[in-house]
């Protein structure tokens, strides 16, 4: 737990009186330990609608048919709702895919946080054998052989010579856009005490007074720390993932994930890094027992699913991107293998 | 070729003259052989919309991961752009994979005509096992799970009771709304001479004379007629499709395929229902040569394409619907088999 999230902690059971509301929506920001979504206006909307266009385009990906939003459904909450995804050529993968949304208020990207930003991360599917299965360097040939998209990069990078740091940070400023305000909680948060009901506030109070918000605090309710999962009691599990452990190699990173955002979290189904638990409240269950050694009666279990379900937000109005056809010089998908 | 058609085509070639302008719209449209897209206006908004989250819906696939749009891109002109498609398991489809762009304009669905409408083709993909993978009862279980669907089939079939008919009528009912009027050649068509050009116009002028028209005519240029691929000349392909034969088993539909519409073609590569040609102009020389026995000369091949590409329209501008979320109760997806 980190300094801050601490200092949170206690003043967050300090200062919230058993009604948990205030008056003035002001000393609610200042003490809470949880902040709105602020909402995301970019200076770059000629860049933004090319990162669209490339999160939508299934020809970064060898068989022409994933893209970006194939795992990360942006009609979906950002997921693809499976225990992990399908990737190039039906492959099972290693671990559940997380939301895009409200992705760039983490402090690193992944759930090892290998990445870390928006930028690195999106260099990561397109020539990943399991995912998209590309090269960087035909994905790059795909897009300079479609004049739309040459265009498209001049008018936003003032080059016709497109590069992978092009088609990154495109991506990642669109990313930037996919953020969630305006959830009940955030409007409670500004000082409408009639935005949530007494019991997703009893919800949180006890989110707060247990400890749940120790690691889930901040914009996001998450993405700021990794921690042990299984921290009190062991997380059994099939997958092998060793978490954070394996980008950096530390014994004491070892099964220590990203905290993960709870913003939308009744949309991001099934939960934890394998994706084993399919319902919120069987994930609190857990989180209670396993993070904090904790045995939850049934009422605030409900309370504080029926809180978590007053952290989804706006999501992202998306209308589709047209994608510009390819040429003759556009190199061909390649659906299926030949031996 | 139906009696129509032919008499089309000779008003056409008669009336037409080489510079194939007239100052009035009516009377051009009253000659030409190819009609405008009239814009669709639904009278059932809210049936589109449901039909819409539908036709966008994974859950109506058995891997969770399939929807209408994984092969019918609203981002790419309602195709996969691969020569044939992709289905549940990676399973290589038999066949191209058609737009649903003015589908409706069609006399009938599926190369072969097998569907007489769009509704009754809807029901078709969920339980392909080569496609969606899945089980009517399953998919239906899976709506009356999710109690905003149950709602909003409620507002539009005045029923709880939610059955296959009501989500292919609602498929169907989206699928009407994606026409693309008011592409260059519909402007011309309205009689604004200029919004083509001289090289546009020759190949349309061409195209007709030829006896192109003759197939493709109407408001979509084709879907309204089958016909032999390879009329004169045999079209050699891997492709074990036998066209409308498969539907009626008579002997002279061998081989016959419904006519495809040229609106958005350039959009619809790989072309012909083995999807093994990537160009227009080769498509163009193809057919000149299997349907109608003639050798072009390539100025010729150029303009009909460029008088083609006149016939893309405005594409649908779809705002991603946004699916709710699964409960407790819905049947989980299965996206790997395992032993
Ligand atoms: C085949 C499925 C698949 C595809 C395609 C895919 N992703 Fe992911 N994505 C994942 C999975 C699984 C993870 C988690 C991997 C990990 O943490 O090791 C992930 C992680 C991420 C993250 C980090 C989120 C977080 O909270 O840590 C971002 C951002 C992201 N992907 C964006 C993208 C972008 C941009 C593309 C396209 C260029 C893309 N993804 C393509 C499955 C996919
Ligand atoms: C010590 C840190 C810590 C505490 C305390 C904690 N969590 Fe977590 N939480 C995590 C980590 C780390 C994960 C990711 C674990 C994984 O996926 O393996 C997680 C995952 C979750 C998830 C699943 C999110 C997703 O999208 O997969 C939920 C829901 C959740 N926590 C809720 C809670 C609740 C409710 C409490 C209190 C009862 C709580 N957490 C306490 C660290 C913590
Ligand atoms: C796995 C790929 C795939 C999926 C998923 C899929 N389709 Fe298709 N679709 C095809 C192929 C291939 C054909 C042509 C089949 C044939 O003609 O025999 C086709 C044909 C059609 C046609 C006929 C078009 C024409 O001009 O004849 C329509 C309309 C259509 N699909 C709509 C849908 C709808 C609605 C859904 C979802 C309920 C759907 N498709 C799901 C691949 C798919
Ligand atoms: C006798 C009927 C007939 C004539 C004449 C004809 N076509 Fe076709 N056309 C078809 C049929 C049938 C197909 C579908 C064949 C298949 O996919 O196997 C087709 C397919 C096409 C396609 C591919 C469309 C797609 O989306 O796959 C193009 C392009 C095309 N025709 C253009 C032309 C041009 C240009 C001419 C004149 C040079 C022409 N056609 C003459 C019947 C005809
Ligand atoms: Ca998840
Ligand atoms: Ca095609």
């Amino acid at each position: 737990m980190s300094a801050t999230a601490t200092g949170w902690l206690l003043t967050a059971v300090a200062e919230t009186s058993s009604e948990g509301s205030t008056d003035h929506a002001s000393e609610r920001l200042a003490n809470e330990p949880v902040q709105p979504i602020a909402p995301y206006q970019s200076e770059h909307p000629e860049k933004v609608e090319l990162g669209k266009k490339l999160f939508f385009e299934p020809r970064l990906s060898r068989s022409g048919f994933i893209s970006c939003n194939s795992c990360h459904n942006l009609s979906r909450g950002g997921t693809d709702n499976l225990p992990t995804s399908i990737g190039h050529n039906w492959q099972e993968g290693p671990i559940n895919s997380p939301t895009v949304l409200n992705a760039g208020l983490h402090m690193a990207q992944f759930w090892d946080g290998r990445a870390a930003t928006l930028q690195e991360q999106a260099a990561g599917p397109i020539d990943n054998p399991m995912e998209m299965a590309y090269t960087h360097t035909l994905a790059i040939e795909v897009l300079r052989s479609i004049p739309a998209y040459v265009d498209m990069f001049e008018a936003v990078y003032a080059t016709r010579d497109i590069g992978i740091d092009h088609v990154t940070d495109a991506i990642a400023e669109f990313e930037e856009t996919l953020v969630t305000p305006n959830s009940r909680f955030d409007q409670w948060l500004r000082g409408d005490d009639s935005a949530i009901t007494a019991d997703e506030l009893a919800g949180y109070e006890t989110f707060k007074s247990i400890g749940c918000v120790a690691c889930h605090y901040g914009e996001a309710l998450g993405g700021k720390d990794f921690h042990r999962m299984g921290l009190v009691h062991e997380y059994l599990t099939e997958n092998p993932s060793q978490g954070r452990f394996e980008a950096t190699g530390e014994e004491r990173d070892r099964f220590s994930f990203k905290v993960p955002s709870l913003r939308n979290v009744e949309r991001t189904y099934p939960y934890f890094h394998d994706g084993a638990v399919w319902t919120l409240a069987e994930a609190t269950e857990i989180m209670a027992y396993l993070q904090l050694g904790r045995e939850l009666p049934q009422a605030d279990i409900d309370n504080m699913v029926a809180f978590m379900r007053t952290l989804t937000g706006e999501q992202p109005q998306i209308t589709l991107p047209q994608l510009p056809p390819s040429t003759e010089n556009t190199p061909q998908p390649v659906p299926f293998e030949r031996e």
